[in-house]
């Protein structure tokens, strides 16, 4: 029987612009780890997760268990870390109001399971010669559409000294420079459906942008805004109303204001003005113990999945059953990444029924100088990513490019994401983020 | 790319001992559908589901999408049959309050999937050499613990004619004959749990089977006790009330009383009176659709899966999260089945972390001369199979005996399921099947 014989972890940093949210500003650099599985035959597994310092001790305290481990066995060994507590006993706090993907420390079980669980599939495909999609219940979809992901942003890409480099988007502080933004990310990628990141602006101006996207490029494409709780229930009702014809036709109004009860105020607000646009979360829901109380209030009506921090791709699965069990969306929540997380989006995603929107991606953000996959950057055509007939999660790691990131990491300096403190450090050195803002 | 060849589908009929319940009695033999899928790499893959003309022609409606398919991607293919409709569409009544199981039109498409579900993971287990629980998620347990099913029962085992035969454990129509056959049962598989069938005597008579079950076994062996719906609301809380101590350590009320708002009355009457026995259904929640009204009311607060109805194993694994995430509990519930089907219960058991009680079985309940599985009968020692160290389910079939299985079907007449009509036939001409009967 085949056999895990190493467990190699890389932890890199990748070039990310200054892009804006409610949690401050992205750094220079965007920390990952890359993760291998070998196992007796010689084939080797991967997996992209988050990155820093905290990520790769979670992993590596389980080296004892990974190493050999048979593949196929490892996930169910490892199950207690995504079981989870029962809905009753559910911290009080899960939620990732103050905490940026990947610093949660709540989530950090599941997100390390996750890790090693789409390492394991991908050794799995590529031992039997299968993708990953068809390992786990056979794809639904040939292309996963993903959307357009436009950020505020300043001026400049990301990189810090030598490795500084612009982006080819430029600064977008107004809603012209981010239409532009937007039509630009269209023209290379074709994406059909617009997620637009807000709560960094007046809400007037983020409103503005929204109309100003939807001239731009009509009723056809939908339109999400999602201010990562910066706002009150009174801001949130005001922008669900004023954009109600703009998010209405397929889009939806992500995380407006913080924690369960407000977003539940905010829903039943809109839906006494005969606003039904939807509500989604990633913030107020992040796990399974969330969900009866989201429920019980009428809170979110579409959760945002994760393969990385929800626990890999069958709680994915798990998740998209339960959403359609109970009349719920499913989309899919993004971090900064390159291909091997990409792939798994697409493999998970591909093989999920439910999936009912386009999901999210950094991916345009990132360059293809700092891609570790052999032959650059996966392509996104008509704003899809196309399950390769390839074994495994379809994509290898490029070891130069690899050993490149591990250099930037260990120069970098950043062991953790801290966009507030990038904030302080870059634009403002009195910010302070305060919820609700506006 | 390994492709089906072959779709072959096996109507056999085994003999069933005259077992009643509250929907009437058992015939003579119970029917059952073998279906194997063959590889272009000679490989068979196998399953067992419901037997009967209905469910034959429902899989052969399905030959020209299985054969040339790829079996990693036919469940994919096949995914909107599990689908279902959203929780809002639901039908008014699913439940199988007046159907008895494999006879329910609405799930026809679930149960139709599972089989070519578990068929598929069978032929790719034995094409990469791997067990299927751990093609799932990877098992959780090696060992899956089943209930001792007692019924009552007439005199003489299942048959007909030269092929009529008595069975080990004689007539049980009073409660010191069913201690009897559970004593027999505890004796030669090592249950450590009871699923008592009942809703076919006089309620007062089953609370004193119950309580003789529970002098005789004592404290530590979980007793559960379903009546299929025979009960008012007033004589399920009755019982409820007699039998507070008998079934509260571990065991359960299973369906005392047809549907949700009924099930919710009783469970919050006892509840008042301070008596927490669980309430379990596979009556009145069969389905993902059933699940929010359920959890609305509190109607039950254990649901009973079923690989072969609930749509095949990954849709178990799925209900089992939601279960999680809302606080209930898990059981599995079984129909008149052989070892292909044990197997399948058994891997998906493993590889399901939430799963709560111990399974249902008849298998005991069935002779080894009836049994397809090559070596005869899967043991059952401690109450428990063991995941055996082969690839697949463990089994293969074995076609002298599938053939005889074959034959019996041929000569026996029984084309579908109908215990009220035999009922008729054997005990009372002017038996009717009534809910509520007491």
């Amino acid at each position: 029987m085949s056999r895990i014989t190493d467990l190699r972890l890389h932890s890199i940093a990748i070039a990310d612009p200054p892009l804006r949210s409610s949690y401050g500003l992205h750094a220079p650099y965007a920390l990952r780890t890359i993760l291998e599985l070998e196992s007796s035959d010689g084939v080797v597994g991967i997996s992209e997760t988050y990155g820093g310092e905290a990520q790769v001790l979670q992993l590596e305290a389980l080296r004892g268990q990974i190493v050999g481990a048979d593949p196929y066995r490892l996930t169910g060994f490892l199950s207690p870390m995504v079981e989870g507590t029962p809905a009753g006993n559910a911290k009080s706090d899960r939620s990732q109001t103050y905490l940026l993907p990947g610093e949660n420390p709540l989530d950090a079980t599941t997100r390390t399971y996750a890790a090693i669980e789409v390492a394991c599939l991908d050794l799995i495909g590529k031992t039997v010669g299968q993708p990953v999609c068809d390992l786990i219940g056979g794809r639904v979809r040939e292309e996963v559409p993903f959307s357009a992901y436009p950020f505020y942003k300043h001026a400049g890409g990301g990189g810090e000294g030598d490795d500084e480099r612009e982006d080819e988007y430029g600064e977008a502080l107004t809603a012209e420079q981010l239409v532009e933004q937007v039509r630009e990310m269209i023209a290379q990628y074709g994406f059909r459906s617009i997620k637009f990141k807000a709560g960094v602006l007046e809400p007037e101006v983020e409103v503005e942008t929204v109309k100003q996207l939807y001239r731009a490029l009509g009723p056809t494409v939908p339109l999400r805004i999602d201010p990562n709780s910066a706002w009150t229930v009174e801001t949130s009702v005001r922008v669900g109303r004023e954009l109600a014809e703009e998010l209405g036709r397929g889009g939806y109004l992500e995380d407006p204001t913080a924690g369960l009860e407000n977003m539940a105020a905010v829903r039943i607000r809109l839906v006494a003005e005969g606003i039904m646009t939807p509500l989604a979360s990633n913030v107020a829901v992040t796990c399974f113990a969330d969900i009866p109380q989201s429920l019980q209030l009428d809170a979110v009506q579409i959760i945002l999945c994760d393969v990385h921090y929800w626990g890999g791709m069958r709680q994915v699965q798990h998740l998209a059953r339960l959403a359609r069990t109970h009349g719920l969306g499913l989309s899919m929540h993004s971090n900064s990444h390159l291909g091997v997380s990409l792939m798994a989006m697409a493999h998970v995603a591909a093989a999920t029924p439910h999936l009912t929107y386009a999901c999210d991606t950094h991916y345009p953000w990132q360059s293809e100088q700092d891609e570790v996959v052999l032959g650059g950057k996966v392509p996104i055509v008509g704003g899809c990513v196309r399950i390769p007939n390839k074994p495994g999660l379809g994509v290898e790691l490029d070891y130069d490019k690899l050993a490149r990131g591990r250099e930037r990491y260990a120069k970098c300096g950043y062991r953790k994401r801290d966009d507030e403190a990038e904030m302080r450090k870059r634009v403002d050195p009195a910010w302070k983020r305060e919820l609700p803002k506006w």
